[in-house]
């Protein structure tokens, strides 16, 4: 039954054949479904999906009344696209790619907090000056960063900012007083009576109806007029008219921002010419052979599928993330 | 006779009083010198200096033939300035800041590392075009680093860099095998031969007449065409004509300079303008509080000298630094 099942590999808008799935081709039927045309195509045959898509919308207009899909494997962390009714509600299992992007996400979280607590990017105005300012900067020893969001690249960014000397405070759904890394996470309900006392706010949550709109108007009020906000999470999280309004109003002093509601970031939005927001193009967990590491990842996990074991980083559809 | 003292305190022409010196007022007498005029008086009457002007080229030509100085206390890491032949020559004790900037030029050196990696100058650079362009970034993590002076600067940027998952190798004055932070310790003999290896090449090394020029058109040559340069340790130890066209010529990948053999760097200088270099006004070891903790630790050692106690961070003026 399982003898050459077909994959369609799901991509976004005339994207190419990720690199790396030569392995599969001698045991399954691939097709790139890169456009609606394609994707319709594909989703009425396949066995298997992987969805290197990260924002698509088109899987739910595609959702094919009938069909014989029994897996789909995201290469993101975050998998809130693929949460439509009709697989969310189903007995299709999903998986994600969680543990490829953990580290790179944490070295671009720490590379943040040292950007705003060196002013980089005030040298690199004074630079394009010629002027040469001695400015005094920040330590980042002994200040307090605080995590939301407790699962994998959580963890990770709590490891290397506890490494290089920052004090690690962690928010998770659920409180618990043993964790490995963090020792103690506080509830989500906590968020509020934790925000006036980081320095760093660093949002590592899966994009969920419990985490959509977290931070908003409120939220930031409770930040310290001297705290940095670091979204690497996904951007609905965040209220983004708010967050400006916190910019501009020095309610905070700083956000780090890789990911945005709307992607790309609109070329006529306010936070490009924000001098105290550092933006980059949804690229934090992008390190060289990214790609590679996540069809080696898929591939194997597509070994198991076929030798009938159980499938690795499965998602909880009911909390819409992998909680191994 | 240590009865109220004399203190000078050498600043830089029109500077201030550093603050924290008020502790010293009940036991001693302090005067400012702070150009020529003032300098030249001071230093006929004062029984100790305090050296905050760590560029000073005043105090060779106004070392008067008769003076009771009986201490000379640095508040910067590197005394060159200092190394002038009638301190150098006689019994004068030449004390240093050894320790306060440790830290703070570990997170800045990390800080650029993560710079180079991540590509935030990129990011920066795009975000002022409003251009949404996603790339590829580096890892830190596995990178080697080759930290150029072992001393206390050095030793600390050796111990953040292995904390955020670099490799580190280290070159000093002399090899050792069991050093506590990098266990072995190359000799600087060994500089041509460990610079092919290195991904970052960090320079923390004081400025001896050893070190002066050791980086130039050679060194760079060896270095591979990725690896990045980061000097935090003194200009005149880079050949900066060479290290211009090492970065014109892609022989590197990167600078991160935050000293230069002129300071301030002048206005049509060329380095102002590359785009692969990342230049900041001699401030990485400055953070918020830095004046107050150089003058308190030139007080406690004020007390241990008027105890009679040996004063700490004594500098081997023949090797022109502190080794503790």
């Amino acid at each position: 039954m399982n003898d050459r099942p077909r994959i369609a590999i799901v991509t976004a808008a005339d994207e190419g054949w990720p690199p790396g799935l030569d392995p599969l081709h001698e045991q399954a039927d691939l097709t790139l479904a890169n456009d609606e045309k394609s994707l319709r195509k594909a989703l009425s045959g396949a066995d298997i999906l992987m969805v290197t898509d990260f924002r698509t919308d088109l899987l739910e207009d595609c959702w094919p009344q009938q069909h014989r899909i029994r897996w789909i494997h995201a290469t993101s962390a975050g998998v809130d696209a693929l949460m439509i009714p009709p697989i969310r509600d189903s007995e299709i299992p999903v998986t994600n790619a969680r543990g490829i992007f953990d580290r790179p996400i944490a070295e671009f979280v720490l590379g943040l907090i040292l950007c705003f607590a060196k002013d980089f990017p005030g040298s690199l105005r004074h630079q394009a000056e010629r002027e040469w300012v001695h400015r005094e900067t920040e330590r980042v020893e002994g200040k307090r960063a605080l995590v939301v969001g407790a699962g994998s690249i959580g963890r990770q960014i709590g490891r290397l900012l506890s490494a290089a000397g920052l004090s690690v405070t962690a928010m998770g759904r659920s409180a618990r007083e043993d964790d490995p890394d963090f020792g103690q996470v506080h509830a989500a309900e906590q968020l509020h009576a934790l925000l006036p006392d980081a320095d760093y706010v660093v949002v590592a949550a899966p994009l969920t109806p419990d985490t959509e709109g977290l931070f908003d108007a409120t939220a930031f009020s409770l930040m310290q007029p001297t705290a940095r906000f670091i979204n690497i999470g996904r951007g609905p999280i965040v209220r983004t008219d708010d967050l400006v309004a916190a910019l501009d109003n020095g309610e905070i002093a700083g956000a780090g921002l890789d990911v945005f509601e709307q992607e790309p970031l609109p070329a006529n939005h306010p936070l490009w010419t924000m001098q105290n927001a550092i933006l980059s193009a949804h690229m934090a967990g992008d390190v060289i052979g990214w790609k590679e590491a996540l069809s080696e990842q898929f591939v194997a996990n597509f070994k198991r599928w076929q030798a009938g074991e159980p499938l690795q980083n499965l998602v909880d559809k009911e909390r819409g993330y992998a909680a191994r």
